[in-house]
């Protein structure tokens, strides 16, 4: 039965401490920013996620924020960003998954608002050329639509372009419903294979790309099976004598209902839509204001109408 | 708590025959075909369903049906709505819902695809003219889009025109996932208020529009927190010395749980975008079919092209 | 040969003065806000555009303005709708045209930046309650789609609903490619029939609807035939020599130019798609900030977020 | 003044023919069928098209064709591609361009529907496996959007994924408006820089990437300032008097007025929306066709729908 979550803080919160692993969580104005670092390779085996730094801001739902709201969230994601990414050289922007489905779009929806760069070196004004970093951006789609594989779609970009660190979109599934559109994740891990709702073959990192691998992450859905399986658990705890030689036979009987009626059903807000457009700025907005530090928001915005 | 579907297929199957309440079934090449008829107010009440015929089709999910398939589909969704219209006159297609929520879509996606004919008697030549119904369409939007009540919007609609009849088009809520994509629902009932994806507040009916409602529908939601309470009532039935005082406690739990975890989430399967699109072209080749018995497919889909 | 202009400034600088029409002009800031009235029959007539009062501001291309330019040219819009409109009751606002065909889709993707709020009435808190104007919005399609005439569906809104005004917004054509996305006319003599980028049969005004009319309109292309036969009469007019009786035989070849090569042919900018985007949200902002004068800004974009 | 065709046909209709060009047409049932070959790098420089083999379809506006008679043209243009692309080995569908400006979308188009397989190897059944070919697809999108010129982006992908040959689609730009959706090339030179709508910087030939680029291309738009240009040479050479000093005053006036009032303008169909979806369909099978002769159309379309 399948469990999985992309979130870190929900496996931490799930399993439990363990050695190797940092979990410490503060309340903002607003949203709480709590960060896990996985230190040793043995608490990444237990907790099946890779050494690093997971901050994940949890907020109400993001389309129900005011533009002030948005605007500090937006800020506090850059703030993050920038403290991962090196502080020189140029950023290859990533959007994974599947533009034609909607809870897999994240990623080219980002893109598509992300501040590109990369080929404006000889037509801005001097007084802008200083200011600007490098940006580039790339939506690989899924293997399904190019027959390429995401990595080597990005790899090929990477060597062609030479970027210094790639950031890398993706949307995410959870444990918890109260997590979609709430919970915002910025790891300096890149993006492992099998994770995110398009389950990626291959990975985004380091190791596969040579330079450093933000990921950034939301979750837009909760496998159906997970919260049938949360509400069965939940049930047998509620029956102390439930405990006995029928919780196998429940177990069973779980996952006989969600082989058959569930499949690959997901759990998402019925304004999805809706949802992945909003989100989608949020992040677009952290994303720019992270790698143009030195430009305002206005400049941003009116960089971002010209090169339309 | 909410045990609503759409479909009075589910409802007779759950709530068990009833007198005034006749129901069969018939497998077909590729389909089952069911029809439902609620005879009686006694039994409309007792269901919570209008008085009227319903048929539904069940297959395969249609985006894996074969071309071949979908065209014998479409055949019998024709042949069904032939003999719930009038013979003669003018009919107006009305599709429901919200066209920028993807699972609440389905209505103006069909209305995009049906041959509308109403404006082509001077332009035509004569020997098509003869041969070719009236047909008029209408995508009212909802009451957060365009702050006009849809009823309002179709009865001024019909007003001006004056059609025979309409046909309307929805998106449906169904109580199991395997429903969703899967079963298409016809009946002379028109659409009732409450129902379909987006909770239309009034209805479309003989009533409300002075001319016969013929009702198409497809589910492409189920609500969450129904494949919960269903995982919940099959554990129990399982559990025999669970069936006891304890049973109360474990409803409480149910309903604290969705109350609290998931909300307005709906499940769907992920490809619902595709979906959509799909069963949009499949129920609008059976609408046109039905609409236009004197022409071929070539020459619907011929005019499809020019009125564009 | 066509000489069709939508603005009825242009229509007045390429006829002349008249007795009955007005003229007059103020460079603002940014941007030109003209004025004609055409005061009588007679005038009416001979410019082919019917009595009323036309204002229009020019600006530079809508994409090129700054964040602050759109803002001010949205007030400007505003002030001038406000001073069109009655001071009180309910607004219907009609977004005209094909949404399938970019340059004819204004209309309809201003109405999507609407903030509607008639049906708000139940669910706001009496601190917005008593400052809200009520709006509702329409698209109506074109009769290609929906087989009703426009005409008939505003018709059959305005009498469901009972607005005290309909303001209806539509894409022109223009006679010289110098005002595509430049010039912003609003005008209180409601939409003519064959006016507008798809050619409306029957026309939008308080005679068929029995309340004012507001008409806002820019424009998104002009025929190729205007272009050419400007060229060709420019290039006459240059040559002394080419008065006499060739112009004639000019005039001919420039006819058949135009009909064997250019057909429907229409002049727009590459980036169409963008510019119509841009000037919808313009617009929208002008007719919101018109019909609620007592929100701020930061309210109307907070409303326009939940009303999704 | 630029009179840019990316037609060779255009190009050797305008020049006339030359030593080193060889020209011939056919007409078929329902299209005209001409092939250009440029043998000489000296016949080259004239044409300013480089060597190499152009063949062109010529029919009616793509949208007016019957279902039949689009699968006709279809098949024509899978057995050009079929003929000039090497018999064995994977192929890379790239498709240039902007798909955010309709007139420039086509390549992303028709890639959007290209049958992809290079993934399938694993998934499907012997029975298949052997009749497919591996087949790629990229929409690189244009150097604004992704700050990556989109011959690097391209040459990654080659490099990752080592195709046998590249064909390239992109929407062109023509000098007559009757050739506007009506004239499809097929040639065996790649893309070249400066040609497309979108003006590509780099080209994609064989030179830069190391495999053979067959390109194919319809064009969606004249430039404004060449339709004035033709308007005024005709003029010009129906007046004999005009032809002494004055044609050089008229053509600086051309000048200033294309300069002045047409900029960055194109003449394109009111309906370039539904036009570029029609091309690209019949593009896209053309493509499927050429490239999986071992499956019949019905099998295409079936593992297109399992491939979403």
């Amino acid at each position: 039965m399948q469990y999985r979550t992309d979130l870190a803080m929900e496996q931490v919160q799930q399993m439990g401490g363990a050695p190797g692993v940092r979990a410490s969580s503060a309340a903002g104005r607003g949203f709480t920013r709590s960060e896990v670092d996985i230190d040793t390779e043995e608490a990444a085996r237990q907790l099946q996620k890779p050494v690093g730094r997971y901050i994940t801001f949890e907020t109400r739902p993001v389309h129900t924020l005011s533009a002030e709201e948005r605007a500090r969230l937006s800020e506090e994601i850059a703030d993050t960003l920038r403290a991962l990414l090196p502080p020189f050289g140029e950023v290859l922007v990533v959007g994974l998954g599947n533009r034609h489905i909607t809870s897999d779009a994240l990623g080219s929806r980002v893109v598509e608002n992300v501040l590109v760069t990369r080929h404006l070196r000889e037509s801005l004004p001097n007084s802008l050329l200083g200011r600007l970093r490098g940006v580039s951006a790339l939506s690989p789609g899924v293997l399904g639509i190019t027959g390429i594989e995401t990595a080597d779609m990005v790899r090929g970009a990477v060597e062609q372009t030479h970027p210094g660190a790639v950031i890398a979109v993706d949307a995410l599934s959870a444990r918890a419903c109260a997590r979609i559109g709430t919970a915002i994740q910025i790891a300096d891990t890149g993006i492992q294979p099998g994770s995110g709702v398009g389950n990626h073959r291959a990975g985004l990192t380091r190791e596969t790309l040579g330079v450093p691998v933000i990921a950034v992450g939301v979750p837009t859905v909760v496998y159906s099976t997970v919260i049938v399986r949360d509400a069965l658990t939940l049930l047998l705890e509620a029956m102390p004598e439930a405990q006995g030689d029928h919780t196998a036979a429940a177990d069973a009987l779980a996952r006989r209902l969600t082989r058959q009626q569930l499949g690959e059903m997901v759990v998402t807000p019925r304004e999805i839509d809706q949802m992945v457009g909003e989100l989608s700025q949020v992040l677009a907005m952290g994303v720019n204001r992270a790698l143009q530090p030195r430009l305002s928001a206005q400049e941003i915005a009116a960089l971002m109408n010209e090169a339309m």
